[in-house]
């Protein structure tokens, strides 16, 4: 295999770890790359799903007796605890390893200590090569955990002028396949996927992942939450066919906020609680303004389509703000063409309080 | 100077012309280099303002003798008549060229001609190189030229949610400053900026093109247009100061539509009367809806921010759509980020009827 400096071993580990993206959850995206003495490649793994070896169990599998005397390059500290799989601290000390360089440190109490363990067997340990670019590739897991909610995603699909849907209400489509068939990709991405009843009563979605071509549904689905604070889901909406799992969301099940309605922190921890660790928001308007004026999106993922409408109902309402001093201010990290339509990722600048 | 084939030539006088953008209207922008008979550039020029000197004679001028037996590589067909300058066709003769390679024919019926003139006179004329990249740089000119009214830019502002203006009607500043900059710069390469006597009461704007960081007003001013059906602006707006001329177009002197509002199409045949080759057209909602409804826009300009509101006035009102089979579709040509802002430009696509 090719010679890796410890740089671009950890550059090549990000890129592992992303494969796992959808399917590791709730555990992180974790890549590994092991060198030998001499710097060259004896050993390459990510964590494909939950249940599954780790990534450095994965790489060393590979490299045998070769990972000896060598360097682990890892994204995200090594696990010290039993979980569904042993800990990877002890496999790197019984392969011999004489050092592992660490993107990040692990922020999950319960597994953290990886590295103390490796120092104590005498294993020298770096932290934070490539920090930022292994920080960006776990940002839903490692932001959900050390704040105990799932990383939220408002994704949301509209025209140049702002409209999701025209005056009679009439919306398919706005936006192209090729844009569709991406919000299905990012929907194999997260473990949950948001609406409100509004948009169920309204538009009846299925909410799943699915190949736009041919209608098969994708291996692993995200669970699909209806915000429903006064149990209006119609027994017979797509929402709760049996394609994926299913969350009718009740204010009487969650508890309600000063407004009656579905209390947004409260759903968020339980979602945490049942191993939700990245969500995507998708309608309607009224829940997505719910969850920006307290505060609750990460990311904001918008498709634009080149059109114009004029007239009909808006892809955001009743965010809180009233004046334009208190515009909730986003900072673009992207805009990619995806066939005749924008895709713009942006994240909400922090606001002074 | 440099050795050029005729195709790096041209696309060297295509450069050239755009440095009369904003100047040369009511004429075209041109760009013309002279090529010696070894393919060395012996003349550059460009038509920077109306009443100065066409491209051809600068470039004449700075070759002198040099230019004999060479090729002229002219962005659009020489003209033939006698304006405010000696006819292009005539002053290449005398210079004794061999060639001359034009992108676009002129399709002006008073000047065209140049080229049957320098055929006459035994001078090699070839068509079409880069066609498409000087008629690009050409668009406004040749567009208006050919139909007989003003090239139509639609520029709007407005959050990624489409509001351009808070609930309570405050929008200064939804855009960064490099983005209001950045259309200042823009109303410096138009013939007239329109505004709806609505704007002018909300905002009081001024319309002029200025440099915002010290004010100063560009040397050449757009024409600033009131579309202004019942003749509302008020003696003190700002648009009517003496920065630059003002025409408030009222329905009792362009005629009025079916509704009883200034006629659209009327008030472009009287701008183009005015010398008006490309217009800027700027606010508010409803009269960019009713350009846009009438099929009157060539390009759309957003400077679309990354913030959100979730309610306050919309960008565009009224623009005929009720079903999502009306919309009016676009074509992005560019996405550039201005600071924090997104600067997306389109065109409308052809409607069947």
């Amino acid at each position: 295999m090719a010679r890796f400096s410890v740089d671009e071993a950890m550059l090549r580990a990000v890129a592992l770890a992303a494969r796992g993206l959808g399917t590791a959850s709730p555990n992180p995206v974790v890549g590994c790359v092991l060198l030998d003495p001499d710097g060259e490649v004896v050993g390459e793994g990510f964590h494909a799903y939950a249940g599954g070896p780790h990534a450095e169990i994965v790489a060393l599998a590979q490299a045998g007796e070769r990972a000896r005397g060598g360097t682990a390059v890892v994204t995200l500290e090594p696990c010290d605890h039993v979980g569904r799989t042993g800990p990877c601290s002890l496999a790197l000390i019984r392969a011999g390893v004489a050092r592992v360089v660490i993107a990040v440190p692990d922020p999950n109490p319960v597994a953290s200590g990886g590295a103390h363990t490796l120092r104590d067997a005498g294993i020298e340990v770096e932290f934070g090569v490539r920090a930022a670019e292994a920080e960006a590739g776990n940002v839903a897991w490692l932001t959900s955990t050390r704040r105990g909610w799932p990383y939220v995603i408002w994704k949301y699909a509209a025209t140049l002028d702002g409209r999701s849907a025209a005056a009679d209400g009439t919306s398919m489509w706005i936006t192209s396949e090729p844009a569709r068939m991406d919000v299905h990709a990012l929907r194999g991405t997260v473990d949950a996927v948001l609406a409100g009843v509004g948009t169920v009563l309204a538009d009846d979605p299925r909410l799943t992942a699915r190949n736009l071509r041919d209608g098969t549904l994708a291996i692993r689905q995200p669970l699909r939450v209806v915000v429903d604070s006064a149990g209006r889901t119609p027994v017979g909406a797509q929402v709760r066919d049996a394609a994926a799992p299913t969350w009718i969301a009740t204010a009487a099940e969650v508890g309600a906020g000063p407004d009656g309605r579905v209390d947004l922190p409260a759903l968020l921890a339980e979602l945490h609680r049942r191993g939700v660790r990245a969500a995507l928001l998708e309608g309607g308007p009224r829940l997505a303004g719910a969850f920006l004026a307290a505060g609750l999106v990460d990311q904001v993922v918008g498709y634009v389509a080149p059109r114009l409408l004029g007239a009909g109902p808006t892809a955001l309402l009743d965010a809180g703000v009233t004046t334009i001093a208190e515009a909730i201010d986003l900072e673009i990290t992207d805009v990619t063409r995806i066939g005749p339509d924008l895709r713009i990722t942006a994240r909400p600048r922090k606001r002074e309080s």
